[in-house]
């Protein structure tokens, strides 16, 4: 663990996370805020689950930032390989050969399912989405996708409009997107009470669109295998194969979004390893490399990759396989198999979060529902608990703000505290983080 | 000039050639082609001008890759600035402050025109268009995008409809994009015989569309200060500034995309720097650290910028101000500095290049027109100098292998060699490739 070293003097430092804070409401812009009242957390550095500002207060990382440090702050061997490769080739163009970039698309294609052999490579999870989107679109020669209101899918322009959350509403400039419902039993759109029954009507009602739709308009179902913004909404048992059918019956494709679930975060190489489904796309970011360097990318099923060997693919960017970032998936990727991380983020899930959580939510009146796999978790926090009316935002804020003044970095969406702390997350760790939010909790509690 | 070490021994390199390849066939998909026949030359390392494959083979780069490595490959400030922050903190989310992000964002705040001082960072070109473009409409509530049909924005939702080139045209999913025409007195689309008749009708039949479309509803006209893609456009000089005056009469943001031609190609900080120009959106990416990670972005007007003071900015992305990113901006941006690059660029263009190339056109019937500025020049290819008809592209594709073929990395473009070498090219390398392209070029001549 690097503390900074280069100055001395609680003074010096100090200053130096004063300084982020100046060159920071000066100079930078940030993303999905409004600017003028931010206050944010100077970090300086970090190892594991654990970061800190300049003058040394550490924080236990509960987020996993934007729930993508998968393997924890600082691995040391893909700190490494970022080095090794800065000093041999930092940056290649794509339309050179490189063996970096050839042994991380080998390294991702050989954890997906059978008959998936290629990988697209993009700088992040909206152009990978954007890309997967493009790909369906050529290779059924259809436009529509449908895709859920409760989904989150990057920035750009179809990524924006794919994703159904609120992030879509002030950008909706391109055509071709319809959006479903999916199975959410806690709060139902389908005036369901079981998991059999949620998932039997939210096939019915995603039938019942394509069916208005027109079936053979439809190029892609694009879903997060399980929607992690939106809530970390498991989907019951037979939802996903069920979608598979019908994609199959009308000849759609299947997209599955594994950015957020993907490499680890659900105890599983990909999410839909779980769920008995094989999908035509997945896309793919955030845990391939824990976002050491920005990446992320398409891993393309046989039947597409086959549609573009004699025909353009009309898509493309200047950092598509860039070597640092395929140096930085290498020695993620290896380092979690031989590390066995992926194993310990489902143990740690099944054994110390999900039991632990189990607690809390017997506990606080609060607490309407926890949910998850891995670490992979939602608290669903609730005014009360027979109506499940969501807590305030002032409230959500309150917590937020307990949390972080209790060294604890929180994941907040909503009414909802998503716990995903990195894979390598320790048992003590978890007891530290829930003994945090059982404290907040109380807090919250009294307010109801 | 690391050559690799790990293995000694003839086959032994060659081998990894040969796997790179292999590799690349079983598991890379590429941008913008058809997969099934690539044949990428395998690189392995680079310093400077020069990149080389496992084997040794080397081949000086007068492409830049794709017109982004400015500093040159292996830059040592920035191989080391990329290890250190790698070493102390290689990610961390958007939702932090962090000093490394800070001072990269007043670099870049430092080289834009008076009034820019905060900067939105994306991970490369086509989403810091998205994001300048999602600006422009949001501060002016008006919807439509103006801009050239010989362009290159980027591959995501709207760039790529902002894009004019064919790669538009399969993927038009998005709304309220409109297309002119710019200067281009060489194919002039105005019947134009001099540079100002070029640019007042240029400017006369932009008005006319922006009149015809509605200026109440136009948004933003979006231009590469110097047309790059399409062929190094040298705007004529009155061009933007009669941009600017159009845009202030109907209130419309003048978003200049300066992805290629900034930091350093043209010879300038930005190329806007010699257009007499203030835009009120630049977007960046490539130069700004020679792609050395990947990194992009937009730099902003403050009157824009305060329009999201209180207003929630409705985008952004996982990796926006990524700390290893904006360590190699701050070191790229240095180093150009205290070496002088951007000078140096700026004379070597004017001192050699501009001069090379004028001698290679005087001397050489397939010639149309060079064209340029610093390290940012076009030989334009005819097969007639009377009717300018472009040379064929299967004779482009020969130009091609004979260049790979005498060892120089060529840029080419429809009928063009673009002539972009890094700002550090050398006048013995200026020279090295001047004899190249002449030998080259001597051969089409007996085509005709
Ligand atoms: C499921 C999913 N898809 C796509 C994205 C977009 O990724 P990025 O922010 O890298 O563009 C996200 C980001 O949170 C995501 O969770
Ligand atoms: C002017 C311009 N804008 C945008 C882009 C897109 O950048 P990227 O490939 O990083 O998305 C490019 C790429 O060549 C460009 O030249």
């Amino acid at each position: 663990m690097t503390q900074p070293t280069a100055l001395s003097g609680s003074n010096a430092v100090a200053d130096l996370d004063a300084r982020t804070t100046e060159l920071d409401r000066g100079h930078v812009f940030h993303s999905w805020s409004a600017q003028g009242g931010l206050a944010l957390l100077p970090i300086a550095g970090g190892h594991g689950t654990r970061v800190w500002d300049h003058a040394g207060r550490t924080y236990l990382d509960f987020s996993s930032q934007l729930v993508n440090v998968n393997i924890g702050h600082q691995h040391p061997a893909v700190v490494a390989a970022i080095q090794e490769q800065a000093s041999t080739l930092a940056t290649i163009g794509p339309a050179t050969g490189n063996l970096t970039r050839g042994v991380a698309a080998q390294r991702i294609a050989a954890r997906a399912p059978e008959g998936f052999n290629k990988v697209f490579f993009t700088n992040g999870g909206a152009d990978a989405v954007e890309n997967a989107i493009r790909m369906a679109r050529l290779h059924t020669g259809r436009d529509k996708v449908v895709s859920t209101y409760r989904s989150y899918h990057g920035n750009t322009g179809a990524a924006v409009v794919a994703t159904g959350d609120w992030r879509r509403i002030p950008n909706e400039y391109a055509r071709a997107h319809v959006h479903v419902f999916g199975p959410y039993l806690y709060r139902s759109e389908f005036w369901a009470t079981t998991p059999e029954e949620e998932c039997e009507r939210s096939l019915r009602h995603l039938r019942r669109v394509i069916d208005c739709e027109g079936p053979a308009s439809v190029a892609a179902i694009l879903l997060e295998t399980i929607p992690g913004t939106a809530g970390v909404l498991l989907p019951p048992p037979g939802y996903l194969p069920g979608v598979r059918a019908l994609a199959d019956e009308f000849g759609i494709m299947l997209i599955l979004d594994e950015v957020m679930a993907g490499f680890g975060r659900t105890g599983e190489w990909f999410a839909l390893d779980a769920y008995d489904v094989v999908p035509d796309l997945i896309t793919f970011a955030k845990g391939v490399n824990s976002g050491y360097v920005p990446v992320g990318g398409v891993v393309i099923s046989d039947p597409i990759a086959r549609t573009f060997d004699d025909r353009v693919f009309p898509g493309g960017l200047t950092y598509s396989g860039h070597p640092l970032a395929a140096a930085s998936i290498v020695a993620a990727l290896d380092a979690m198999e031989s590390e066995g991380i992926v194993t310990h983020a489902k143990q740690i899930g099944a054994d110390a979060i999900g039991p632990g959580l189990a607690v809390l939510a017997e506990k606080h009146p609060v607490v309407g529902e926890v949910r998850g796999t891995g670490v992979f978790w939602a608290m669903e926090l609730v005014a009360d608990r027979s109506t499940r009316e969501p807590l305030s935002a002032a409230l959500m804020g309150r917590a937020k703000g307990e949390l972080v003044g209790r060294g604890l970095l929180p994941f907040i969406a909503d009414n909802r505290i998503h716990v995903v702390p990195p894979c390598v997350v320790t048992a003590d760790e978890v007891a530290e983080a829930l003994a945090t939010y059982d404290e907040v909790l109380s807090l919250l509690d009294e307010e109801l």
